[in-house]
């Protein structure tokens, strides 16, 4: 089978002047990846005539689809309707049911309409009418021998509805994409290269047909397995017959799959048992407790936190002891276990997280560099502690602990 | 004088498979238009021979400065280097300074160096080498017919090192660069219609070598004030003259300048008045925390937060009255002013902040439906406090509440 060729224009000066971030051609090569369909090139261009139909005349030469962004507004220098008009030589005309739309969209809001808004109601005649539901550009579609074109607007939210209701569903129809199946398995607290080590056997012996990408990000790795045939069932199968396989040797490290992330994982492992957690936060200042709530839900299970940003209210909230703090100091295996059981008498939960370190770039000792954290994990009848030895950035240092504090809780839950 | 044109280029199939966001390609066009350099086309492509020459020939013809990022790992598919030697027709030799640069780099690191590696160090004969200290794929330069060429590894960092340390100061030396001036404007606390409403009159005005950008982001605009001539001085006091004019318009929603954020403009408030700050965050669940706790020496004035994320510890830990919490519910005006009071006293600091709302997606009634939240800032002799009515969207609502809380803090400071 021929690979499906797709390449991505975006459109707009503040692109190209680092006014926005084009978020949306990353979003759209992740989308198209999934199904198979390969981006050969993404191109930016500015609000310029010439650019803009050189990039089209230049994708119709290399690719079956072509998905275009941005330069829909309703002002002048919004070229890209009016240049696909003549790039495909037809006139732009009312099209009744989009004006109906535009008209509808800003009557449900209650906002005025002007004579540039009825405007994008008028289309290329040689274009295919994709309604906009949230936003006022309308989609475009084209068809010229053999290649697709889809013009969208640059509101991500806008573009990315268009792409799921009306692209996705299209590409069966007028290609034959590959049959083709994904898994992800998320791991934590071992890097890239330790777990390639690690499974390098069974990625050897991998059937051709299914392949193995490596995914990192901080403090995580995701391995992405995909499989290409004709068969979905028997692809989903042997999938799953190679993550049992792999399964044995990187268990620990595993916390889920697919769309699931520590913060998802960990709250599901504590709603199932009905326990509840609380965290004290020194270094990580918080971000432990933000990530834990922005998970819809998260108040069944968690009971809250202390940001205790001196060693005053260690003692006087949470209760670590005075001599504790005087003997071994703030950044301690000893203060950050009386944390992690202070917070967890405090909230009356079923466990307790603390951290406390050097999260820099000042605060660094000879005999405590910056990046030295100690984290805990207390229950009823135990507590666990990790020593971290960091980097010198203020911001990853916070975000690694995040990663590691969850990570130790998740271990210590499985252990007990 | 004629705009310089510039191109970017970057390479790597995992930016077209959506694996890697290109950050550096936005990055770049920002550090350029500070500069009054124009990015005309920004384009991806794959690790493949005949796209990636392509990619050269084009840019070639159109530009003035090309950039390139990635495709220089020490592996097969990464073909920037062999390629970029074909383009320019000279062959790769070993350079005797890149090779020791290399093998100075893995040993300051104790790592082992592989043969591949040693090869980073070998380069096209008719470039000149860029020492990249941060890590092991240098930089090279190239120049022809008046254009001039840049390739970088992808590695975000590295980049951007050796675009700030050798590119950027290299250009006045090649370029008859305009002479440029920026001053951003920060505002919070109004939307951009409606700041541009209010500034109509001052924006016409302005004369035509002094432009106006504004840029949105959450709960924030930037006013961007860009100034062109010859004589720098000149220019930067012009520009100063017109903030001067439009202060007085809109200088309640101002919290500061280019760099600043809202949480470094409390900091500063904080230190210059030697006064400290606690909050109790209920719906924004520790974010607001972490944003000032990601400042450096933030632990000069902030004292620490409480996340109570059920009634019983806001009773319990913040001092909320029973009654309180019983009649009015916990999100209220009533409720919300005693988290921010009780919070204060517990931290025994100046000002004690607090939210509390639906932050969703459930949670919400008739009454309170999802979005609403309550925000308080308590004062030695004051309680200020807002009520938001925000989205549906979890996220959304914990990010602007942060917002609408900071900002309410920089506007009950300025009146005591």
């Amino acid at each position: 089978m021929k690979p499906i060729k797709a390449e991505i224009i975006a459109i707009g000066d503040e692109l190209l002047y680092g006014q926005i971030i084009d978020t949306n051609s990353h979003w759209i090569s992740q989308e198209l990846d999934l199904l198979g369909v390969r981006v050969v090139r993404r191109t930016t261009v500015g609000d310029n005539r010439e650019d803009i139909l050189e990039s089209f005349a230049k994708a119709e030469e290399r690719a079956d689809l072509i998905l275009i962004t941005g330069g829909l507004g309703p002002t002048q220098d919004d070229l890209t309707k009016p240049l696909l008009a003549e790039y495909f030589g037809c006139g732009i005309v009312e099209n009744k049911e989009a004006v109906a739309a535009v008209t509808s969209f800003f009557q449900r809001r209650g906002r005025e309409m002007t004579p540039l808004n009825i405007l994008q109601g008028h289309l290329p005649e040689c274009c295919t009418y994709v309604p906009n539901e949230v936003g006022t550009a309308p989609g475009m579609w084209f068809e010229r021998n053999g290649t697709y074109w889809m013009s969208m607007p640059g509101v991500p939210h806008e573009m990315k509805k268009l792409i799921k209701d009306f692209v996705i569903p299209k590409l069966p129809e007028i290609f034959e994409l590959p049959v083709i199946a994904h898994q992800v398995i998320k791991t934590v607290g071992i890097g890239e290269s330790w777990l390639a080590d690690l499974i390098r056997d069974w990625e050897n012996a991998l059937p051709s047909h299914i392949r193995l990408a490596y995914l990192p990000s901080l403090g995580h790795v995701k391995l992405r397995l995909t499989g290409f045939g004709t068969d979905r069932k028997k692809i989903e199968q042997e999938i799953q017959n190679q993550i049992d396989l792999v399964l044995p040797t990187i268990e620990s490290y595993v916390y889920g799959y697919n769309e699931e992330t520590l913060e998802t994982a960990i709250g599901k492992l504590l709603k199932k048992s009905n326990k509840t957690l609380a965290l004290a936060e020194s270094c990580s200042g918080g971000y432990i407790s933000h990530l834990i709530t922005s998970i819809p839900g998260s108040s069944a299970y968690f009971q809250g936190a202390v940001v205790p940003y001196h060693n005053q209210f260690k003692e006087e909230i949470i209760g670590v002891k005075a001599e504790t703090l005087l003997e071994f100091g703030a950044v301690s295996e000893q203060t950050v276990i009386e944390m992690a059981t202070g917070v967890k008498t405090l909230f009356k939960s079923n466990f307790g997280l603390a951290s406390s370190g050097i999260a820099g770039p000042d605060g660094g000792t000879e005999e405590k560099p910056v990046g030295t954290i100690w984290i805990a994990c207390a229950g009823d009848s135990f507590v666990e502690t990790k020593k971290l030895r960091l980097t010198q950035d203020r911001m990853l240092n916070i975000q690694l602990t995040a990663v590691a504090v969850l990570n130790l809780f998740r271990i210590c839950f499985s252990k007990k």
